[in-house]
């Protein structure tokens, strides 16, 4: 009973539009050019290269794209159990019009040749788009993308602050800055004038978030001009070799302005907490961050009381840490639950932190999901195994135990899955949202 | 199949009568006088807050009931997902005879005025303790609280001794203490006089338990007197002032004898581990305390160690905790599991939680549920959400998986919701303890 | 429809021979010889004690086995609803024919001595191997362990490490080493040399891993030799005096070093993480320790990163950890999730945590279980347990959820059972792996 209900509420919710509110995507580039650019992606790299494959044979330079495919498919047959292996042959099957129970070493060539003649085709952005459903999708660009060469109503500008944060001592991020905007960069007073620079063109080429990864050690507080006065002068001046107490001052005094310009521009801020960089620094491109789970909400007490009109949509890397988001989405109206993120993207996991989220907190206190792709195509299988996950917690948790109508349950899961996209980050009314996509 | 004979369970459950082992009911005022007394429960007006509704305009003085529940009423159409809501929606079918679907902006008027009579009638605290089948309930009292005016088998006094251990430095708490005992504190020696008559006077009154709730950094240990009786005369004089490391021995010193003393009455020593209090001073009343899920039951090894012969029912307020709690109630003799507080009594953390227990756990080292409620018509809701759960706990993983019979899995749930409270706290026979009900 | 399937699984997973990757077998007495050697396990004496039972009672001395296990099936009747006892009655019921639905102390002596008769017969060892298809089992060695008198392809050894690393401040353990080697021992280079001797003598004899378990403040670091010349000569000459810095220097050198040979020797190292030892002294034997979840596998990047050639078979002792465990087995190519530990190892914390392995690790990364067994009749529940776990996820996630057909369920299971253990220990092939056991 349970699974036809559910597959029923699944038919209904495969039905809306959606907007993705976290990408990686290339505007200028935004679907595949060949199944390389799927199979490269790094889901699939580390984890063929963790079943066993090396990473020089995996990596190795001046391959083409059909070598590069032919040696990954040489090292997938240990990832067949793997979710993220499913997503691919979801896209291979309905992407591809592939018709065989799975892809391997014995089959994948015939994918490969397919799927060229439909990437090369007309239009095959547009098709990935229609086929996804997909209205549009929200980039993580550079403080320094010129956000020229595509629409930013379909492609929407976000402003990601890691390198900002956390790598201003780096020459290259310096120049990069530089060149950015008209101000010579010094002390407390220049960089914020740059800074708001950067927002004053990101908002006016449609930007509609500020976003940052952060490690799980970072508790955001408030620096004082003079101390940030002396901390990049020493951030700028050491490189390095900063010490890491002027790093740390530096950071915090970026991170506290960029919030501070959230809330001057209106700009929701994406906190995505947790993350260690460069934990194997042995493995694939992309494949080297880890966790430490070892982290709490209660290290951004002060800035969530600081900031009451700023939007925080919350991302945490660790499936131990969604109790808190729950609470502190609960508690704080300005903390919003955001999504399932990268290791906590499992079935597993998204089904308990969902249901917990669903059941605690209010309707439009929680975005459901984003899917943090690289590649257009890989929307369609990551939000079909979120809406599948969504109709059963939806079949089972509010249609049986509560007694909830077939409507009323689909009327939340298009709140969640589109609804508060719009009203968190477009603005558009909270109530209403889900209603335009009818 | 599973969900026919988890129902025929969950029948069998609801046929016993109940102790509420925690509660926050005034004795004196036990049950509601209006709807506002609901609605304004701060698991309401929070929620409210968080989904946007400003805290002026909830917690606005001079608000008459009605108005404060048609105010509630217009901010709670992104509550209705919330178990919090299916709560109060409960309550209005089965203690007001409301029969609508929900409960909203447009039909809350008749409910209120249907309520209001009915809690005006005579004896309406005794109808709600008749229809949710309630025997007693334990109260949270103060200190000083005078314990007149109720019977104290159906209202059974709990010592709450927070502000004895946290908040000796405020002149408020001094006073009263001053007020409530004969002797004059200036040292340790004269503290544990006065402790003493406090237990004095809670035991001859019948109290039942002592209890307390510990931030996550707390970490008990035994002080000298003569350290103690530094801290303690820094903590009277300094106030609001006092150094960090004399309020930290303080604190210290006066739980160490709570438990002594414990200990020497016999009465079993409530933890509520992990709340961190006021992290978000913006929010509504009682809604501003949240937690750090970084915290171990380690810190508690030598109070566990010291006091044998103390019974010590804990709670946990995170999830996550869970898995160390029923370690270490499988370990310790006189370490019980206690309940779903606050942020883990939603459905899905009560899941997970519960059925580790009753799979790792004696049958009687474990405390099914508490409300926790500030008034009796919560108690209902609340003990039925944990009911539905616990059936098919026992439907699924016993009388399937584990091929037991219906009435030894009724047995059990019979004793993990009544029996054992009668065991721990009132001393009754635990094997006899479910049969009491029959 | 869910559970007849899952029971198709089950039959078909229970026809494998198994190989238990982790055992403390006693490989000279690996049966019971009365029943008191099976309810003796610290699994029914610790929840005996917990739930009332004076450790003087079930621990008295010169008590006869009959009297044991009388006194022990005094003190069973609160453990019934617990996954421990329910094994207890499983070896009852598949190994003694016991044929009443429980065991209580009203008929446990009818069983106790059909026990008896079936263990003094002949080959009640190779008769508990063949009920429990067991091909081998891996031991625990002592490092002084003569490793002779038995079948090391049956009883494989394994070298055991705690001592070695975190007690060589004993003079026990200094005289035992000194005993076992040629080389005198008073400085790095000299228990280097010790070391290599018992690596060399652990191999000669079949050895197939080094094993240890570690506390959850253990973060693994390499100590030049010059420094661990002092801190070994310190614990040496100090004894239980050693200063803590030394102690722990001398016990990060002799970890290294023995990841050094593991990697030399080409030598799985297992490491067990999150035990505290002795948090309860009053405890029955084996009954007193315990953990702290607070505990991350970044504390082991280093080691990780140092030692790619070594495989890490990694247990974790809290189910809170096992994200981070999935996740590091899933981007570093030498971690691998082995089997679920001690407090883990119950229903509820084996399901969530074995999902999340199986859906996003490669299928030859993880270790699906190990007994952790001494007594050779323990392997047939315990797995039988984890079977209907595993066969109950196998059917839902992955033939349901994700249409696989029955057979390449299986033929999962039957890796994740049996063939990653040949793989990861023994240098079978593991694509092979499992066909071995058709």
């Amino acid at each position: 009973m349970s699974l036809e209900l559910a597959e029923r509420i699944y038919e209904q919710l495969s039905q809306i539009r959606l907007i993705d509110p976290h990408t990686h995507i290339n505007a200028l580039k935004p679907a595949s050019e060949t199944l390389s650019d799927i199979l490269g992606y790094h889901y699939y790299t580390e984890l063929a290269h963790s079943a066993g494959a090396q990473r020089e044979v995996i990596e190795q330079p001046d391959l083409d794209p059909k070598e590069k495919v032919a040696v990954l498919f040489a090292n997938t047959h240990n990832l067949d159990n793997t979710v993220q292996f499913s997503w691919f042959v979801e896209m291979a099957r309905e992407l591809f019009d592939f018709q065989e129970p799975t892809v391997d070493a014995n089959n994948w060539e015939s994918l490969y040749d397919r799927a060229l003649e439909l990437m090369q085709g007309e239009n095959w952005t547009q098709t990935v788009m229609d086929k996804s459903k997909l209205d549009a999708v929200f980039l993580t660009n550079d403080f320094d993308d010129p956000l020229a060469g595509f629409d930013t109503n379909v492609f929407v500008p976000c402003l990601r602050t890691d390198d900002l944060v956390f790598h201003l001592n780096k020459e290259s991020v310096q120049e990069r800055l530089n060149n950015a905007v008209t101000v010579e960069i010094s002390n407390a007073a220049s960089l914020r004038k740059a800074l708001s620079q950067l927002f004053d063109k990101f908002c006016s080429q449609g930007a509609r978030a500020c976003a940052i990864s952060l490690p799980p050690d970072f508790a955001p507080m408030k620096i004082s001009d003079r101390r940030a006065d002396s901390a990049i002068a020493a951030v700028l001046s050491d490189g390095a070799d900063v010490a890491e107490n002027h790093k740390r001052a530096a950071a915090n005094f970026v991170f506290w302005t960029l919030a501070e310009f959230c809330h001057e521009y209106e700009l929701p801020f994406d906190l995505m907490i947790g993350v260690n960089r460069n934990v194997y620094p042995g493995g694939v491109h992309q494949g080297r961050d880890l966790f430490d789970s070892r982290v709490s909400l209660i290290q951004y007490r002060e800035l969530f009381n600081a900031f009451p009109s700023v939007k925080f949509p919350v991302s945490v890397l660790a499936s131990v840490t969604n109790q808190e988001l729950v609470s502190y989405a609960w508690i704080f109206p300005n903390v919003y639950t955001h999504g399932h993120w990268w290791y906590s993207n499992i079935p597993t996991y998204v089904q308990q932190d969902a249901t917990a989220r669903l059941e605690a907190l209010p309707r439009n206190k929680q975005i459901g999901y984003y899917s943090d792709m690289y590649k257009l195509e890989f929307a369609l299988p990551k939000f079909n195994m979120y809406k599948q996950i969504l109709s059963r917690i939806l079949a089972e948790r509010f249609v049986i135990d509560r007694r909830w109508s077939e409507e009323q349950a689909i009327a939340l899961g298009k709140q969640n899955l589109r609804g508060n996209v719009e009203a968190i980050f477009l603005g558009n009314n909270p109530e209403e949202g889900f209603l335009l996509v009818d």
